[in-house]
């Protein structure tokens, strides 16, 4: 597998296993009743399941996580160094839930951090684990520096949350941790 | 004076007395000292005055009361019929310092709620002030139905909190009133 | 209640009932008591509940229903006069998930129904019920001709249908049902 | 039939004949066989036919019939009070296959070019017989002023012409109608 | 001539004859030879005048004159009752050459100006005598209130100033007078 | 020929042959003739030709093939993995004819998708034919990541197919080919 | 001197002597005379003139000239091996004074052509001979890829010419330079 | 500590001691009471010290020293070499106070000043410092070429200076440079 084609990986959704992703690459082999196995064996059906009649349904965000994520952003950024930093959550659909941007933070720090909070939920990793990726960097809207972690619920990302305006992205990363840690509460 | 070419009246901003406003209309008659005169009367130098070296300043928005307003907005939502809503807090600059999309939101509130927020920033009144003004009507980026409310510092607007998603717009203003109340606490 | 500042009505997502309006109205007589109350007749508070612990969930379509939809719409246009239309079918977080663009269509179409899909899922109700709704048509995004439908779940809006380019909208509001229906089934 | 639904009327495109009309706005009488009996009589099938086998075709512009655009424009607003104007020639797709702006054309006549071209090619009518029309004018991307002339073939537009800069809209059509004459040589 | 098709009228650009607009208004009438009396009655002939060979010239800003029009803004702004505005100058090819935006102006005060000179350089008059024309309304990046004042050379537009921010429309245009004058010491 | 400058190669639409490359690189030698000649030999001219008299046509997608499209679209990407993605289907004069997007797919997927159909269509090849191509990278609105493939009509691309979303860009790729497959039935 | 720095060199503009770059290099030493030597010798104060009193003035493209190369570029196109491109020619200000696409042109060739245009005319050098310059392909809206030619009056750049969508970046540019002789005649 | 994660390093902002940051890469260990000894340090709580109460101030430049930026650029730009640029102030918060386009200037120089004031005033230095930083090129609306410089208040940057359109990027950074030190006059 070159590394050019890869996007995540087989670990990033941890749903291809070695086998499903053998079955994608030779199409001509792949039979329905193979793929639905390997779909059983990432624990997939269950989330996406209709039961029986009616509309599927997809995990959000509450309210209340969001004011926790507000008062533990604004806490972190000044217990971390008084960092001037954006914040951005954004969930799988693409939907912006929360945007809090500190005092004095740069002009570039919303699309900063928009773009990790993108990069996070779209690839279901922390950006920081991502920074050497060349084919995720030709992906528009994508940034591939420290600062965004998915928020996962049963190993799936609902949503991301990117921090942008630290001098360094470990600090932008450490505080977007700081949020997740503070939601979940 | 017609009132097409009013945007916001001689009593939006505060500031500009009859006076001033009739030389403002007879240029040739206009000398320094009478503007001079009237911009004392309005309080406005002392705002923007520049302590003899040093650049001037300008009021922002503290970042806990950004804690406040988010805590409040969820609430007050809740509290006032489970309303599904946006709300966007702008400052004078242009700024967006805040985004908080409770679940359920519709696709419009966003925009509405950042337009109301412009319109009442732009101009220092509640938009349900301005309801009937095709003039601000004209102007891009205003959306003149109620629920968008002015932060004021010594009557001069230095942010807006626009809420939209409700049923009825005024009670989208009634949650950014509620807000702004909290904000001020 | 005066019409300009009337978004969609009492009626418009059938949950504001006249007691809570009142309620929120009038903000100091709004206790959280009165609000909750309000909110359960509404039902509500149901569709929003997060069970235990974890995140809450929202209704989204399933990939079967957009097949079922693709394969409609072809057959409704043709039926109905062969109209050279465009479809858009847009879910409450405004995410796209279907776009189909019949032969011919014309360069206006794509524009159109997705502004009446967004519309009628911002709304609640098929954008033919809101043509007269000045409020509406000041929101960006909408547009108020006939052509546009949502799905309700459980009397919520989950989705709109919109599609635009017949020479009557009323037609391409009719083909907007028929997709409707057929993705039910 | 109601002036506000009607986008462009029986007349628009020549093809919904008084019968068809009917049936679609009566969707439960509409029977395929109706339907397709009108679209024989409006003659669409025969343009949309695909033959056999293989992908159907949609008839665009010669390049050679953009030289001669190019030329007659120029010539004809020189010829009618040397006016400084715009054109934009775009096809059915959307698609601008040409754009020549004169010496000292100002700012605002390309895009007013480009919107009367794809009202004309969007509505298959002179953009000066739309020029009342109220439900057009809220689609996006319109201009119902004179200046914007359909090519039809068979009675369908494939491209429209749209010409502005001229101090009187009508004097914008008579350049169009000129350059559509030099086209069809 | 009917209001509503007629963007500027005879007098906008001072350059179309009563006799020429009849010419025009009747293609099979006008020869060249009318055409070519008209534009030298206009003077326009000597303007575009491609001297011998090499290309043609348009009349663009010194850059002097936009130091001079920084200065009097500031300045005008101050003496006219302390406005907060922004001012933007166009020349007719749509480029900007100054924007200046004073203290606390109002986040929509960019946006204003620069339609405002957009709509004086692209109409050749001073907004406030285009505030009733609805056709021009119409047009894309318009604005019609007052505040916009052209640049005439030879009575023809290269260049617009445009003003946003006052109270009243009048004084941003009082402002935007001082300006021009101050540019053309 | 350096590889810079060379975008999709003398193979890219197979149509020219190594003589007109030649000339083409000779402006000087070249003459009508040989050009012609070398017309004939890529079989171009009957592509484009203009049948007496009339509009040339161009090839487009049929109705039906977007209802194959969608329904395969769908089961592909369940029997491959159970993979989120995006397919967007772009024509050769770049209208999208076709959107899906399936259920989970990520923020990033629309846009990959449109890239890559954009790719396939605009230079003739599957993108993961061109993924080492820096020149076309450089070009705006491309993507060169497996996950396209034209639609070829007599060896011209007149469609492109773009899938985004699963881990490995060769499983977009297999699904879009699933997906040309079935439009062709 | 660093590569990286260099934009486009001494000899971009032919304006800046040798002697003139060690001024500027060295701000401290740089006298008014000095510069005002270097700008005769550049040739340049002639170009910018303002005549005793007005305003100055700017070369820009006639009318017959765009007519010229419309022609050409679809005479050359075909001759050249039945290229299917865009062509888009834009005056220093920025303006687009023309775009012609050619039959079957491909989506990418208009933005390609446009910002071929841009390059050759913002450096004033065939965009061939800026293929290996990393620093211009920083700036946005530049592609450094052959097929853009400058216009110079007197050597200095009045306008650009773009062409996109031949398979080799040199047959763009032969074409490009086609076109360029013909609006010389 | 990577090169690739660090956007502007310990220097950047001249805010972040050696400790603090020590701090901040160990989450675990850093306390509130040590984050407020560095802040103390950096000298940060000053400038954004809420004062009893209302709201904090930032430091914005007034219109005076608009009119001598104005000034020296049309002057420093042509006593060195008569430069065709254009210079673009931009605030801390992202706000354009000042644009001024000299005569000439090429389509690009608008964009690429733009850019570098938005730089420099991101990251508190010049981007003549920046050019290598591999990170910072990265993030989007950035330009790490020559030609823009921060104006710092207490060592933080709340405006700056970018210039672009020389043919070598330090010479439009020393014209920036010279116009930092008029504004400070």
């Amino acid at each position: 597998m070159s590394y050019r084609h890869l996007v995540g990986g087989v670990a990033v959704l941890g749903a291809v296993a070695a086998g499903t992703f053998a079955v994608a690459a030779l199409p001509a082999q792949a039979g329905p009743a193979q793929a639905d196995a390997a779909q059983v064996r990432a624990g997939r059906t269950v989330v996406g399941a209709v039961g029986g009649r009616g509309w599927p349904v997809d995990h959000v965000l509450s309210n209340r996580s969001l004011t926790r994520a507000t008062q533990e952003l604004v806490k972190s950024a000044k217990r971390r160094g008084d960092q001037r930093v954006t914040m951005v959550i954004m969930e799988r659909s693409g939907v912006i839930r929360l945007v809090v941007r500190t005092r004095k933070a740069g002009p570039q720090t919303y699309e900063s951090a928009k773009r990790k909070a993108y990069t996070a939920v779209a690839f279901g990793q922390p950006t920081s684990a991502l920074t050497g990726n060349e084919t995720i960097k030709q992906i528009p809207g994508t940034l591939v520096l420290p600062g965004g972690v998915p928020i996962l619920h049963k190993g799936f990302p609902i949503a991301g949350i990117g921090v942008g305006g630290a001098p360094d992205g470990r600090i932008d990363e450490a505080i977007a941790t700081d949020v997740r840690a503070a939601m979940a509460h």
